[in-house]
């Protein structure tokens, strides 16, 4: 099933700059192995915002969740997350 | 360019089944029209809800709002627009 | 899988008392039949509000999609979705 | 008498990876503690957010907040409270 | 148990005066039957505004319902619900 | 003159727990000396969450100020303010 | 006591001109009276908005609500309500 | 002195298309009378919205008022107003 | 022109008590200062809450921004402002 | 193409002034940098607040991200981000 999920990243002003460039290379890490695993299907920057867009496509809500919570900033991030199904004027069969 | 797109649609209550139902003839063939053109790409029903998401690749911002503005229920539905762009995390080359 | 839908009833201030009775005896068809099926599993009133919370099991965010916009008041209605999944706190193996 | 109640958790960004592993272990052995008394029925997390959603079945107002107030992790929280009562479509004879 | 109901009301801009008087009067016989009854302790007008603030006792959320729900303007009104119970600091020993 | 009072609490993340406790404890001691002083009528728990509801009688818009105001936890509180006045279909003669 | 009042107007969509003028021509009858009174101080219009910003002086809120709801518009706008008080920086002995 | 102005149209369900029209003729007309006499500067669509972004250059609030409450659709817009000023890192000497 | 000016003053909560004086100190002489000028009409407490109301005459949006950034809590306030001009029912000939 | 972009800074209240200094100086020189390049052919101080509206001419979504994310404080500011368009009634042959 495919969902698509918001995250506005607020990062913590009290971190200093190491421990931020670390989370932000644990967190490329963790997002480009779930985009290769091909579950992770489009990732995209919200132009002018700390915010990104993405669809991912998963077996069930748990991995979703499994997916998400993995990402380092995940405590950091306000979350959106909207299931997805075909819409009746769609001309594509499927989702995806 | 590519946007992501949100429609939220609010039936006017005095409209008669008539009425929608011409609406919604109308609809969709302007929706699929712009479908069959390449450049609405995906349009998905949000689960639960008389919502879409939407994306689209157009030519500019002029393009976009051309292809919303020509839907029938243009005038009847809440609408958020957001310019996408390359995320540094995206494994993937290109937007689409 | 397993969602949490709360639903929010909006009646149109031009309906008479006929057309209000109508659908709202369509309505308890309709929602009656789902839960008999098995999959509409909890529908509870808000105390003091026009609202329901609903728990619903399904195949797919196409089925859950399908039962709601199938209820008659769907189009006069604030709908929020939440899909549901394991809490590693919970003492229960399954979700329901 | 059963009420719905949302928790959204706000990790303050100063506790350090020690502190915040003691609280997440208590606030689990306290949330563990009530579901296994039966009073909290169900608890579930929201797919891809930091936070969960509860059915508690108690004896009244107060005892519904000595058990949400004796998690750890209380003052942290963006907490929602919803009083559930019978649905006059509800199929089922009782709430739970 | 004590709940606050703040209710704000929405009358209809389609309705003509003598449908509105005869609302407004069952409003008034339905509101101040449950006064008399001791159930409905406080009903309070928000100064200023076309909203009020009740505090109520009832034996359960149902009861709770029953009655707001009872009153002719129930459709036609925002309402917010909160369950109360006894504060800590209370010097009183009961809530009412 | 009467007002509703609502509180919300946001104890700051960094005070250690000494520092909390020596707040909570003015806390109370300049509630339950308003509260005794017959101005402070209700003070209410919201079940569930980290928030008061409080009905004061005062003499003036600058007494309710001073009394909400001497609480050692005012500038760390969300709060908003009701003016009450009698409702046209209130039995009760007097506001409290 | 001095009141703040802000009112934004929403004039219902199916009045048509004539009842719209009578109902301008009653509101300015209704406020210009008060101002007269000597009890609405100052009726200021937020520019480019179909709003105002009002500053009352009363004797209690139960004539602050009988002032407002005495204008034919009343039904139709969105109104807060600010009590206020002599602010410690202020240079000024009284409120007006 | 500048304004930046915000409108979001709310054309009301009631209307037909004749009237529709002749409203939006109107509110053209009136808008570029304005936009002619070197007053409004900008007049700018949101992509895919209904709503305009405009830039006015005015002697007052008072003359900013006159101007966009003169437009036909006025009564039926949500509108948001910014006095704008020099910003300190702004390169360009005047505002516009 | 005339300004209404509404500041929600959110104290930091690193502040040790000598900061928070020293600046609570500045803070009255600033305000103090622009108020014998003339240009800060009225400063009103909001009742119950860390806030105010003021209303100003100005020279234009440069000297307003002027004034209010010169307060040393204006990075820690939300700040709300409103143009303010004639309007058509105020009886009184100018704003202030 | 063109975009209307709104800036709220938060400064974090951790900062000492030689770090506030240190990014205010920083800031000034990257937004002067991009204006001069002709990209960035607006910025305004919304009066009265720690806020801008500035409008960005720019080749794609990617470099208005480029220019916005390159400000030291982007990690702490709130923005909204809007594309602009042609409105049809402009009399303006261009954007800007």
């Amino acid at each position: 099933m495919v969902f698509l999920v918001e995250m506005d990243v607020n990062i913590p002003t009290t971190w200093d700059e190491d421990k931020l460039k670390d989370y932000i290379k644990r967190e490329q890490e963790t997002s480009q192995k779930w985009q290769k695993s091909g579950k992770w299907k489009y990732l995209w920057r919200v132009a002018g915002q700390y915010s990104n867009v993405s669809v991912l496509e998963v077996e069930s809500p748990d991995e979703l969740h499994a997916i998400i919570s993995s990402l380092p900033l995940f405590p950091y991030m306000d979350i959106k997350v909207k299931a997805l199904c075909k819409h009746p004027n769609a001309v594509r069969e499927t989702l995806l």
